[in-house]
C-alpha cells in the first residue's frame, strides 16, 4: 500500500464539516472517499490534520491515504480534482513514507478568522463574518497576548469532560485591518474543539466592551467554558496551513 | 432632484443581468430600484455605465439615479447595503452635476475574462471559466494586437441589423498568468453587445488551434459574426472599470 499526503481546498458552506461520524451526510471526508475507492476499486479512509466543522472552509487542509494505485501522483491528482465538486480541489499531492500521518505528524497549524466591519466584497461574502459593530482591533492585540503560550485552554473549548490534555500552547496571533475586514491568524500545536472561534469570540466581545481583557485570566482559572465570549460563527473562519 | 453616482459591485450568477426589461425577472437594476424606490418613497430609476449580461459579474459598475431625499451620501450607502442583497454592494457614492450620465459620460471601460486552466480556486470558483485544454498565450497575445485600434466590430458581436455605428476603439489589451488562470484585461472606448466574450472566445480558439491568427483580418474584412470564435460563457467575464 502506498501512502499519500494531499494539500486540499475546501468552501465549506455546504458541508457537515470533514468528519465523517455515525449518520452525519455530506461531509467532506466522505466525498474524498468515494472518489478514492472508485479509483482504487477498494474500500479507501483518509484522514485530515484535524476535523473542520460544518461551514468551515480550508484553503491549505493536509489530508493522507493509503491505496495501491498504479497511477502517478499527477493523475491521482487529476483523477480527485475531476471527480470532486467544485467546491472542493487537491492543490498537491505526494506519495510519502508508510508511517506519515496528517494528524499525529503535524507539528502546528494556522487559522485565519475574518470579520468585515462593512459589507464585504461580493467576491469574498461567504469567507467571512460580517459584524454589525465595529471592534476596537487595539483592544484585540492586548487581549490576544494573554492568550500567548502554553496554557490548559478547556475555558475557551467545547470540549466536554475528559482525561485528554487540553493543554495547548499559541505560537503568535497576528491582527491586521484592512478594507474593512479584521484578519485574526492563530498559529499553535493543536486546537481544542471551537478553540479558534471561541478565542476571536472572546476577543471580539472584548473589543465590543462586552468583556474586558481582566477577564481572561479569570478564564483560564476557573478553565469553564462559560466564562469565555461568543462562539464566533462557522462561515469566517479558515484552516490556513498545517505545518509538518 | 440630486443627481448621485455610484460605484457598484455584484456577483452575477444568480442574475438575469444587469436591465429591467420586459418581462425578465431578478435583474440587479430592479434590486436597486425597489430599495431606492422604497428609500424615497417615490419612484426612482437607475442607469448603468452599460448593461451586464445574465451571469457577469461586476467588481466596479458605475450607476446613476436621481431622487429627492435628506438623506447624506454616507446614509444612502448605509440604507442601500442594508437593504440590498449579500451578492450587491454599493463601494461608494457622491452627489454629481446634474447632468451626469453613467453611459453617455463614460469616456472607457475595463472588462476582465478569466480563463482556468487547472481546476480552480475553490474560493474564486464562480468567477473563472475553466477550460479543460490548455491555450497557448502567446499565441492569444500576438492575435490581440490585430484587434488594437478602431475598427467596425460587428463581426465580433451579437448585434443584429443597426443603423447605429459599430466603430469602436480598443485601447489595450493585456494577457496575463498566473497560478493556472489566464486574464484577459480589455480597454477600450465602448463595447457591443457580447463583443469582450466573442473577442476573448477568438482570441482562446486561436490559442487551442481551432482558429488561425490570420482569421482575424477576415472578421474585420466580412463583418460578420459567424466567422469569429466562440462566445465564451458569461462566469469568466467582470466588468472591472469605468472611467469618466
Amino acid at each position: 500500500m502506498k501512502n499519500y499526503k494531499i494539500v486540499i481546498q475546501y468552501d465549506g458552506t455546504r458541508y457537515n464539516g470533514w468528519q465523517r461520524q455515525g449518520n452525519t451526510k455530506n461531509t467532506i471526508q466522505e466525498r474524498f472517499e468515494n472518489v478514492l475507492s472508485l479509483m482504487s476499486g477498494e474500500k479507501v479512509e483518509i484522514y485530515a490534520s484535524g476535523r473542520t466543522d460544518a461551514g468551515v472552509h480550508a484553503a491549505g487542509q493536509v489530508a493522507n491515504f493509503k491505496c495501491n494505485t498504479n497511477l502517478s501522483e499527477l493523475e491521482i491528482q487529476n483523477y480527485l480534482n475531476h471527480y470532486l465538486p467544485s467546491d472542493i480541489a487537491v492543490l498537491s499531492i505526494e506519495e510519502v513514507h508508510d508511517r506519515f500521518h496528517s494528524r499525529l505528524n503535524a507539528v502546528s497549524k494556522t487559522y485565519t478568522y475574518r470579520i468585515a466591519t462593512r459589507k464585504p466584497d461580493v467576491f469574498f461574502r461567504k469567507y467571512v463574518y460580517f459584524s454589525a459593530q465595529t471592534p476596537d482591533v487595539s483592544k484585540m492585540r492586548q487581549a490576544s497576548e494573554l492568550l500567548l503560550g502554553t496554557h490548559d485552554f478547556r475555558g475557551f473549548s467545547s470540549v466536554g469532560r475528559t482525561k485528554k490534555s487540553t493543554v495547548r500552547t499559541i505560537h503568535y496571533i497576528d491582527i491586521t485591518e484592512k478594507n474593512g475586514v479584521i484578519e485574526i491568524k492563530i498559529n499553535g500545536n493543536g486546537f481544542l474543539h471551537n478553540m479558534v472561534r471561541i478565542i476571536c469570540g472572546t476577543l471580539y466581545d472584548i473589543a465590543i466592551n462586552k468583556m474586558q481583557i481582566s477577564d481572561i485570566p479569570k478564564i483560564f482559572e476557573s478553565n469553564i467554558r462559560i466564562n469565555a465570549g461568543t462562539t464566533l460563527p462557522p462561515e469566517g473562519l479558515m484552516l490556513t496551513e498545517v505545518f509538518y
